[in-house]
């Protein structure tokens, strides 16, 4: 998508021939706009682990590009294990990193070592660009749901639509997959307006979504991750859409800290919740994602200290809790499938339920658990 | 309750004679401990408008002051009465702040101009001293559901109880609603641990109830808003107690925004959703909190811009969100009394329902809307 009318990707290889890609640091925005060579294995593993990157697509995608890189430097088998390994263990919950990871070393593991470099920055490039087809996909599975909510509102107004943190393009590599259909709806002329939610601790709804649909002039606003019960309860809601970290073999659905508490709200209040998906984000060996899913727990100083623009333009970090008050920082939740409407896929809309996920993807049937 | 060993009240008379009022300036906590005198009508209005005090009983307290500092100055009907709609206008949500207003002028309004000011003086002081009793006798009420909540787990960890917002003793005169419960288990030696949510955008939790509990040494972790549902999920809350800013003839709670959403969560869950009150609180003339209860709209700037500690311990205020994109604040939202486990007043604990609150106040049988 576009920054002040440039077309960007979250990653892009530098140049021909150099093993180094680069990234906009996800760190700097809202505030700053800025871009970060990754030309190591520890580059690109940091990266991931302090969220200059995020989002599980570009998660992914960086951890391929992190596997080329780590080869280009070292390509033996203890190398290549130890930069998986390394790679692996940035961010625990993220489905679509081992997923990334176990692509790449699949793929190089059976060459020799010589080889192995070039195959897997290849093997990166193509799974940034399927990653592109899959979020564009998901956006016009999920255009049709826009378009029945403005539809059923009497093609009159705008479709109201929350979401929570940030699944927009800035979490993919291009597009992002639950913002992909409002950006359909958007550019096809319907008219949209967003609730972004906050997103507290790391407010990437504040920072990032709203950042990015305003860059794209997408109407919205945004409310404190407390609004959006008040929100639906008066009608201000039409539907919910979110992304999601990983999604269990019956439909639960693992996202960031919160997302449950939305998905009870619209419940309550007969709001449709959407849950938008690139299939590598199932897990098809997990059921219950409370039970099993374990969720990281990120530092406390993410809920304590917060970074904002003084009136000079500088950006700082305060403290903004009482002094000496521990804090808490649990990163994801889990909804559970009841809670969900369906679930937009690059292959269409389905059910949150087993049979939901495997009539989309039957060649999975073998895989699934949860029989 | 103490601060640094000292006792205070949140609002106190300067010295015997002076018409001039105290309080804690709650702005500058948790950075700053600061106190402001109230001297003049505008004063008065001023603190309750710009939350320099805050919390229903406070609010209500410092209007009766309001009255009796504007009657000092001009004791006619015509100030009486713009005195009485100033500082009415100041938080249109809180029933207690209009309570107050009323028993004042009701009280002053027969009286001859020149004994007006001393009577409201008076009954100013007796309204605190009334929140006092009443508050400690929510403690105590509430103090034998924590203790149940003890016994359930066999006498075995620490209670686990989660808060929205502050309705501690600093929304209070003293001891507090939601949280004099708490603070009585705590003395009396049952382990208590306190979730206590950030409560965006203003932060009531993690500058106000952190701190007074921190500083009262009461066990406690700051939360962001999204992290209850999780928390429930887990088995980590064993009740929540919220205070409220109004409640229906029927139960229904309205309270900071927010709270609909972890009373959703604890039905999901089964965990217990207690609403601490003093009975002022109780909006009798309105039965349907959703459809009846205006809900004020603050500026969008307490979204997007927060104030925090540098590092050399100045406070600054800054800008979190993106630039350019527009918020919006709903302050309060209105939890169905379907969602409420109990009520716990000064009287006694009983159903969330018109019923269950008549059988606490029969004296309010007459003018209870619903019937």
């Amino acid at each position: 998508m576009k920054i002040d009318g440039k077309h960007y990707r979250t990653i892009w290889p530098v140049a021909d021939g150099a093993v180094v890609v680069e990234v906009i640091d996800q760190t700097k925005l809202p505030h700053k706009f800025e871009t970060k060579r990754l030309a190591t294995l520890d580059e690109a593993a940091h990266a991931i682990k302090a969220m200059i990157v995020r989002g599980a697509p570009l998660i992914g995608a960086t951890a391929a590009y992190g596997m080329a890189i780590a080869l280009a430097a070292d390509p033996s088998d203890v190398a290549m294990n130890a930069a998986y390994d390394k790679l692996a263990a940035t961010r625990p919950t993220a489905i679509n990193l081992r997923w990334a990871l176990d692509r790449v070393r699949s793929a190089v593991a059976p060459l020799a070592p010589g080889a192995r470099a070039k195959v897997a920055w290849v093997l990166a490039a193509g799974i940034c660009d399927e990653d592109v087809s899959i979020c564009e996909a998901i956006g016009e599975q999920g255009l049709k749901l826009i378009e029945a909510a403005f539809a059923k509102k009497g093609g009159k107004g705008a479709v109201n639509i929350l979401t929570h943190c940030n699944a927009g393009w800035l979490a993919t590599v291009d597009w992002g997959t639950a913002i992909a259909p409002i950006y359909k709806a958007f550019d096809k002329g319907i008219p949209v307006h967003v609730w972004v939610d906050e997103t507290r601790p790391r407010n990437q709804g504040a920072s990032l979504t709203a950042f990015e649909l305003g860059r794209h002039g997408v109407p919205h606003h945004i409310v404190a991750d407390n609004s959006g019960g008040h929100l639906m309860q008066h009608g201000l809601v039409d539907l919910c859409i979110v992304g999601t970290d990983r999604v269990t073999a019956r439909g639960d659905v693992c996202n960031k800290i919160g997302t449950y508490l939305k998905a009870l709200a619209a419940h309550d209040n007969g709001v449709p919740f959407y849950v938008a998906l690139p299939s590598p984000t199932i897990d098809w060996t997990v059921v219950d994602g409370v039970k099993e899913i374990p969720i990281e727990e990120r530092s406390s100083l993410e809920v304590t200290r917060i970074a904002g623009r003084l009136a000079d333009g500088s950006v700082v970090e305060v403290d903004i809790a009482a002094p000496g008050s521990p804090a808490r920082n649990d990163a994801f939740d889990v909804t559970p499938a009841r809670l969900v409407t369906a679930l937009i896929t690059e292959r269409g809309v389905c059910p949150a339920t087993r049979d939901g996920l495997l009539g989309l993807f039957p060649e999975a049937k073998t895989r699934a658990a949860g029989e």
